[in-house]
C-alpha cells in the first residue's frame, strides 16, 4: 500500500474508521455488495487504503481475497477486480472534505454503526448494510418503529386511510418511516405529524436536497419535530431510479414492520415490501377496492402470501409487534347479540320461537330439531334471560332484559 | 322391529332407500350428525325402521349401537337416545305422501346420493351429508362450479364486482352456486345469467318456496336458464337461522371453489367461507375499502389466512381450477417497459443518461457506479436497442424504438 495514489489530495488515517466510511458512502453505489463484504471483511479503513492502492496501480495486492475467504476463487476476484474498476471510476470525484462542508451546511451529521444513533435494524443488511446514514434530526433508534409506503399515483381513499393509520400509530406512540414521495408516503408522514409522533425519511439523494421539492416544507417540519431525514449517500448526491430502488430497503430495514397502503401492480412500495421480507419483517397490506389499479400491488402482496391484510392500526402494531400487549382487539368484542352467551342448544330452541306466533313445547321441539324434554329446558332458560315469553297460548320471542 | 308404530299411515319398504331418504330429510334437522351416522352406518330404510321401532317403545333396540361402532359406548348411547327423542317430536307429523305431492306441484324431484344428479361433492360432508336433496332444475353435477356468497347489506361497489365476476365465470364455463339472498347473493345468480351460463340455489327451506320473495322471479329464471334451486328439507319446510347456518355447507361443498365478495364481520357469507376451508375446499375473498364494513368479513379471512386474495374471475379460476390451464395471467405480460428485457447492468448505466444533458462515458460509469468498461459496452447495447443515442457532447436517453 502506497498512501494517497496521484491526484488525490485528501487521506483517511488508517485508524479512522468513521472517515473511511464516509468515503465508501460516496465511493460505492448503494447495494453495492463487493464493497460491503470487503469493508466488512477488512474494517473500512483498511479497506479504502486497499482500493487506493489498487486504483492507482495496475496490479494490486490480491492477498485481500483471502480476508474475503477465497484466496484462489477466480469468480471472486473478477467480482472484486470488477468493484476495483467501478470505484476507479468514482475516485477522481472523491472529495471528503466537501461532503463535510455540505453536511455542515445542512446540519446534517454522518452516523456509523455502532453510534447510539445508529439504527440497528439496518445491520440485518448484512452486506448490504450501508457504510454510513447522513442524518438531519435524529434518527430511528427506538423498538416501535413501522414503515408506511406506497403509491406516488393514491387516490383519496388510500390517503385517507394512510393519514388515519399514522395518526394513530403516532398516538400509541409508534414512529412511521417512509420515503418522503408525493401520495401515500407525504400521507404517512403528515399523519404522523398530525398525531403528534415522530417521522422519519429516508432519501435516495443527498439530504440537502429536498426531493421531491413540492414537499420541502413538510421535509423540514419532520425534522423540526423530533425526526429525521437521512440517506446512505452524501449531501449533494442526486437521486437515482437505481438509489430509489436501493433506499427501499434501508426503509424496510429501519423499521420492524412494513405496511403497503396502494401500490400499483409494479411499484416502489412493492420494492419495500420484498425487501423486508427478506429481512424475516412482517409485511402488511391495505386492501383497497379491487376495481382501483392503485391497490393492484396491495392485493398482489397478499394473493402472493407475502403480505398480511391490514385494515387499521392496531393491526399494523400487531403486525410489528409483540403479540400480547400488542395484540389488535377483535371487533367482535363490541359486537353482542342478546343470544350471544346461549348454548347452541338454547340458540336452536330460541330460532324454533317466533315473534307474533304463540308455540307449544312439542311445536317448538320440532321446529327446532330437539327433544321435547331439551326444548322445555331451554325454553326455561330464555325465559330467565328474557329472550322468551310464555302466554296463554304458548311461547314467543322476547327481547332480552334491557 | 314392529313395523309401523302406532299413529302413522305410512311405512317405507325395507329395501326402498330413495323413499327412506325421502323421510329423513324431514325427520332429521339438517346437520344432525347422530341421524347422519345412523343412516350411513345401517342404511336409510333399516335406520328408519329402527327410530319407528324406538319412537313406538320405551325400550328400543340397543344392538344398533354396535353397528355404529360402540356397543358398549355410554356417551355414543347417550346421544342416538337423544337423537330418538329428537325424532320422536317430529315423528307424529310426517307425511312422506304430502311431501311427494308438495314436490310434484312444484315441479321438484328427490335426489339421492348415487343418482347420476347428485352433486359429488357433497359426499365429503361424512356423516354431515345430506340425506336427499329436493331439486328444481338440473343440479350442478359439473366439475366447474364454483361458489360466489356474500353480504345481503352489499354495496354497489360489491355488486357490480360480484356481477361482472359471475358474468366472467360463466362465459369461461363455470357454474356458480350461491344462496339466493338479496345483495351479492342475487348479483351472483343475475351475473352468472347474463353470461349465459348455469347458476343454482341453495336454499334453506322447500324449493316450493321463493326465499326471499323479492327474488321469486330472479329464481325461476335460474331454473329456465338450465340452473337449479335445490334443498336438503322437503317443500313446504320453512327456513331458519339454524337452516340458513346449514345449507352454506351445501353450497361450499357442492362447489370447487368458495369466492366471498362483502361479508360484514360476523356473516353467513363467512361461515360458509369457514365450511368450505373444513372441507379442504380452497377459499377465496374480495378486498374492498377497509373504510367499508361491508367488506370486513372478508378482510378478516384474509387477515385469518382461511382465504386467497381474489380481484378477478381468473383467479377465482385460478383457485378452484388445476394450476396450469386455469393459471390467472399476470397482469405484468401486459404492461412492459422498454428497459424491461435489458440486464441489470444496461438498467444502471441506462439510469446513469439524462435526456438533455449528453454525458461522457467516465461520468456515466460514475453516476451509475459501473466500471468505465462496462458503461461502454451498456452503451453499445442501449445503443442497439434504440435506448441511447450518442451525440457530438456525450451520450443521452433514447426512447427506444417505435
Amino acid at each position: 500500500m502506497t498512501g494517497t495514489p496521484p491526484g488525490v489530495t485528501w487521506c483517511v488515517a488508517p485508524d479512522d474508521e468513521r472517515a473511511a466510511r464516509a468515503v465508501w458512502s460516496a465511493l460505492a453505489e448503494p447495494g453495492d455488495a463487493v464493497a460491503g463484504a470487503l469493508v466488512q471483511a477488512c474494517g473500512a479503513a483498511p479497506a479504502l487504503a486497499w482500493v487506493a492502492d489498487a486504483v492507482a496501480t495496475p496490479h494490486p495486492d490480491w492477498a485481500v481475497l483471502e480476508t474475503l475467504g477465497g484466496g484462489g476463487d477466480d469468480a471472486l476476484r473478477r467480482r472484486v477486480g470488477l468493484g476495483v474498476a467501478r470505484w476507479a471510476a468514482r475516485w477522481p470525484a472523491l472529495d471528503p472534505e466537501r461532503d463535510r462542508a455540505a453536511a455542515q451546511r445542512c446540519g446534517a451529521r454522518l452516523v456509523v454503526p455502532g453510534d447510539p444513533a445508529w439504527p440497528r435494524g439496518l445491520d440485518d443488511l448484512g452486506v448490504l448494510t450501508p457504510f454510513a446514514l447522513w442524518v438531519r434530526g435524529a434518527p430511528p433508534v427506538a423498538d416501535r418503529t413501522l414503515a408506511v409506503v406506497g403509491a406516488r399515483a393514491s387516490t383519496t381513499y388510500g390517503e385517507r386511510v394512510t393519514v388515519d393509520l399514522a395518526v394513530e400509530l403516532a398516538r400509541r406512540g409508534w414512529a412511521v418511516v417512509s420515503g418522503g414521495a408525493y401520495g401515500i408516503d407525504a400521507a404517512a408522514h403528515r399523519g404522523a405529524l398530525l398525531g403528534g409522533g415522530v417521522t422519519h425519511v429516508v432519501l435516495a439523494g443527498g439530504v440537502d436536497r429536498a426531493y421531491p421539492a413540492g414537499n420541502a416544507r413538510l421535509l423540514e417540519e419532520v425534522v423540526r419535530a423530533g425526526g429525521s431525514l437521512f440517506s446512505e449517500v452524501p449531501p449533494g448526491a442526486t437521486p437515482s431510479r437505481a438509489r430509489f430502488l436501493q433506499r427501499n430497503r434501508l426503509i424496510a430495514a429501519s423499521a420492524q414492520a412494513t405496511v403497503v397502503v396502494e401500490a400499483a401492480w409494479r411499484s416502489g412500495a412493492a420494492s419495500t415490501a420484498h425487501h423486508a421480507a427478506r429481512l424475516l419483517r412482517p409485511v402488511g397490506a391495505v386492501p383497497g377496492p379491487v376495481t382501483s389499479a392503485a391497490s393492484a400491488g396491495c392485493h398482489r402482496l397478499l394473493r402472493d402470501g407475502v403480505a398480511v391484510c391490514i385494515t387499521d392500526a392496531a393491526e399494523a402494531i400487531e403486525l410489528a409487534g409483540d403479540v400480547g400487549p400488542d395484540l389488535a382487539p377483535t371487533p367482535d368484542a363490541g359486537v353482542t347479540r342478546p343470544t350471544d352467551g346461549l348454548d347452541p342448544l338454547a340458540r336452536l330452541v330460541h330460532d324454533g320461537l317466533a315473534r307474533r306466533t304463540a308455540r307449544d313445547v312439542t311445536v317448538v321441539a320440532a321446529r327446532a330439531g330437539t327433544t321435547v324434554a331439551q326444548a322445555r329446558a331451554m325454553l326455561g332458560l330464555l325465559e330467565l334471560e328474557g329472550l322468551a315469553r310464555r302466554t296463554a297460548s304458548g311461547w314467543v320471542v322476547a327481547d332480552g332484559h334491557e
